[in-house]
């Protein structure tokens, strides 16, 4: 029998990327990706030149298709495989990315009537100007007690799902009400695939409050929220949600067409990029941790039981995998801030020995921050640069750094850094562990793993567990490839089910990085002073840091 | 008659300066300056190359003659003034900065078998090995309950006299016990000038723990610390204490002919920079606040009553001005932040501009700080860069930023940074006048009021009063010519007291920073979370930066 394929294609912020992978050993054979014609639309409206408000981020959905016509017709003909063995395709997105769009698919933002009015497009997760209707939605499910708050830290966020459907209805009501459904994105691609609508339980659960026994929120508390959105749920949103990993349908003949592949090419349900890189991670049953790493971390966890741990991002049934709770949490700033650094804060004479050596400042500033012992620095920090997501969700706080002297250098600080995000990933494995969600190791995934071993020796010293490092580069691309090939079934080639799938075609790096018992009796003393530090200026003991951000807006609201 | 002349000299840190004014007004004629032939000695001895143990730092009282000998003819000779309209010569100087000598007065250092052994040079003001002396000092007064404890602070600094002596006892006795004085280098070298020992009521005052009343610390607290110290003051330190302005004597033909200046010329006692330099800015009644700022900042401030003020550095009847209570408190990192953080933490992009635009990168920074709304950069920093001098008499205090976010740029932290010396300065100032001593308008003086207008505008908004500047850019030099024609008397056509030669030598700029009433509300908003976090930082609710710093040297010795 000729050798299976699989296709997983993740759409990101800036482009989309396509990764045809052997079915048998998860290999990667080959990868095309295609940038957005429109990428992140943040100041105008293309076409028409309107003016976006600060803290919009919108997308244009036919940078979704061109990315099928695009990528995988690349990955078949540059690894040559034959069309009729991929048996199946999954795709992978951000979220919370939604759209309106009428019944029959077409989004608002084609539609000439509607082209130039902002809110009839795809709102991508990073649009940030639906705070007002977050605080409502928040407010109102405080007031009435709603009892799924607690299964979402407590906060539901202005990137979710009804924070941005609330704000075209309070902004744009001609388009909400011209909008037959509301739709994430990742939901609204497979449809153009398969020609008909499906959702999933993943963007369901953590973007848009549904649960698995109770459904989504109740018409009384829509109603609370905004009269006209009691039957939102009812008319532009029902939908029966599948389990990840479920079949969605076959290719049409269109979308076949549009990518060189068979019609009736099985394709799985949509999924979100972090909780699809945990099978590709082998992570999927409880105690192991998946981290994604990169400009921010998200971590993904499998637990047996059901249970509300205070401060993380969502709890969702079949959420990362069929059969147990997938647990969600965040640090809203990672490498961002070592990007901030690197590029506010580090004197010439680090940029020029870079240089000299021929390696990336963020590289030599690891090599030199490498050369200390933990506490030699003399440094503590709260990495709260973008705020903290979890386990204290509020965007409201902001960066610390407390120990400087007239011999604190850039180094020093870079290392700190790196610790302090350490300490927030301690922070949520323990609140993890306190609420009887057990985590045993930790897989990192994502972008800096493999930039920053020091990162990783930090981390693991941090939080003394063993941290491995997923193979691939690419893992949500390779989970939702796996997760076409469960689609597509054992009988055809693939797989009965997830785990199945994980165990052959997900893996890990060799590197193993050990917790080291001098270092992490050191780290644990710096751990304490970060908690006292972490509840003293999270927790509303000391609310300097919303001060500063009220007197910043005002200043520049003069 | 022909105009008549005072000349003051200011040894620094690391060079000496003479300034030849006229009397009738201060006009500054001529200026002349030596760097020390050895300036500071920090790693090796002279000659012998002796290795210094961290933290030492000394001088060679060589430079202190040599000073005299290079820059009063070199004043004479470009003002082309006749010695014999040169009414009197005063001297400044960095304190606490002492020597041993012989009872002739040759220093031990100049003894071929003293020579090598580092305790026989002079101990310069940041000499700062002696902190395990300074923490015996203070435990046994604690323990004694020794009433001059609260007019020092609560604490005796490693810098101070008997922290020194001590040091030399405890680590060198044959130095100890060959020395037949103890002195300041100030009174030291007024000694060369005039033949015979004096000392000053400023240095005994602030830096020997001697009080007009009740004198020195008695025999039994002495011997407290150390059994032979008991008699330390009887033997090495017995010597009338002159108050400032005073004359000590006149010139000996030999030190006359070292300057060219006429033997018997009046020469007023020692005096110390900060001190000297409140005359030279008006600023010697009760009210009236002089801020030297340099590296660190200095405040001078004469009144009518003794109070015991929290945390000053000391108070001193006759200490700046006879007649009044002078009170010094000082903070010990101001433009070293500064400069610390132009090395440490700017990158490229701002050095360049600085270099296109052929300004300082300070003036740069400053420049593009200046167009912030006060709150506009949402940050708050604790200046301890340096440790805490007052009101929190604390090295082992360290720095802090809150605030910062993906946003924060370098002239943001800049004038985060100028903001909380100036916060520092109003925690002083408060508890000044919270302890009864009034501050009514302030004169600042040194190097940085006329570098950074942005910096005094920031400290008139932040302390809500008045900062006008000192005229002379050589405060100190002036104050103690100043001094030196007080000393020659009225009579000969100098003048009667300090105070009537301030009103004729002394003088301010023009300008006026005055408090802008929009700026003031936000900083005292500002004010009050920098109070909240001195106290919970500074005052034992959270001794992180003491346990940082403890890390820090337990890392380093491992």
């Amino acid at each position: 029998m000729s050798p299976k394929y699989a296709i997983g294609i993740d759409y990101g912020t800036e482009s989309g990327r396509a990764l045809l992978v052997d079915v048998a050993d998860g290999r990667e054979v080959a990868t095309a990706v295609y940038p957005y014609s429109n990428g992140v639309i943040d100041e105008r409206l293309p076409e028409s030149g309107v003016r976006l408000e600060p803290d919009w981020a919108l997308q244009d959905p036919n940078d979704y298709i061109e990315t099928l016509k695009r990528t995988v017709p690349a990955v078949l003909k540059e690894s040559g495989v034959d069309p009729a063995d991929v048996l199946g395709i999954g795709i992978d997105f951000t979220a919370c990315t939604m759209l309106p769009v009428k019944k029959d698919g077409t989004p608002l933002c084609q539609l000439a009537e509607f082209r130039n009015n902002p809110h009839s497009w795809v709102k991508l997760w990073k649009h940030h100007a639906a705070q007002p209707e977050a605080d409502r939605i928040n407010a109102v499910a405080r007031e009435r007690g709603e009892s799924w708050l607690d299964l979402y830290g407590g906060k539901i966020s202005s990137e979710w799902f009804f924070s941005k459907a609330l704000q075209i209805l309070n902004e744009a009501p001609e388009i909400y009400h011209a909008a037959d459904r509301l739709i994430e994105a990742t939901d609204w691609t497979i449809w153009q695939m398969t020609g008909h609508e499906t959702r999933n339980s993943c963007t369901a659960g953590y973007k848009a409050i549904w649960q698995k026994e109770s459904g989504y929120p109740s018409r009384e508390y829509l109603a609370a929220l905004h009269p006209d959105l009691v039957d939102v749920v009812e008319t532009k949103m029902n939908c029966p949600i599948s389990p990840l990993g479920a079949k969605a349908g076959g290719l049409t003949a269109e979308a076949a067409a549009w990518m060189g592949l068979k019609p009736g090419t099985a394709v799985a349900v949509a999924n979100v990029d972090a909780h699809a890189t945990a099978p590709a991670a082998q992570a999927t049953l409880p105690g192991i941790m998946t981290i994604i790493m990169g400009t921010s971390n998200c971590h993904i966890l499998n637990g047996a039981k059901l249970a509300r741990v205070p401060g993380m991002c969502g709890v969702v049934e079949d959420g990362i995998a069929a059969g147990y709770y997938g647990y969600e949490a965040g640090q809203s700033g990672v490498g961002d801030i070592f990007a901030w650094f690197v590029e506010n804060a580090v004197p010439p004479l680090y940029h020029e020995a870079a240089k000299q050596q021929g390696v990336s400042l963020h590289k030599y500033l690891e090599q030199e921050a490498a050369k200390q012992q933990p506490g030699e620095h003399g440094l503590l920090a709260l990495d709260w640069w973008n705020g903290n997501r979890s386990t204290l969700v509020d965007v409201e706080l902001s960066g610390l750094l407390v120990g400087a002297t007239l011999a604190t250098t850039a180094p020093d600080i870079y290392r700190a850094l790196i610790e302090a995000t350490a300490f927030g990933t301690r922070e949520i494995i323990e609140a993890f562990t306190r609420s009887g969600v057990p985590v045993n190791t930790v897989v990192a995934a994502g972008g800096l793993p493999d930039r920053n071993p020091l990162m990783m020796q930090i981390y693991a010293d941090v939080n003394n567990r063993e941290f491995r490092v997923i193979r691939s580069a690419l893992g949500g691309a390779l989970g939702a490839a796996m997760h076409g090939a469960v689609a597509a079934g054992e009988a055809a080639g693939g797989y009965q089910d997830i785990f199945a799938a994980e165990k052959k075609m997900g893996g890990l790096k060799d590197v193993v990085y050990r917790p080291i018992a001098e270092h992490t009796k050191i780290y644990d003393q710096l751990y304490a002073d970060y908690s006292t530090l972490y509840t003293y200026f999270g927790r509303g003991q000391n609310d300097v840091m919303k001060r500063l951000r009220a007197l910043r807006r005002s200043a520049l609201a003069r």
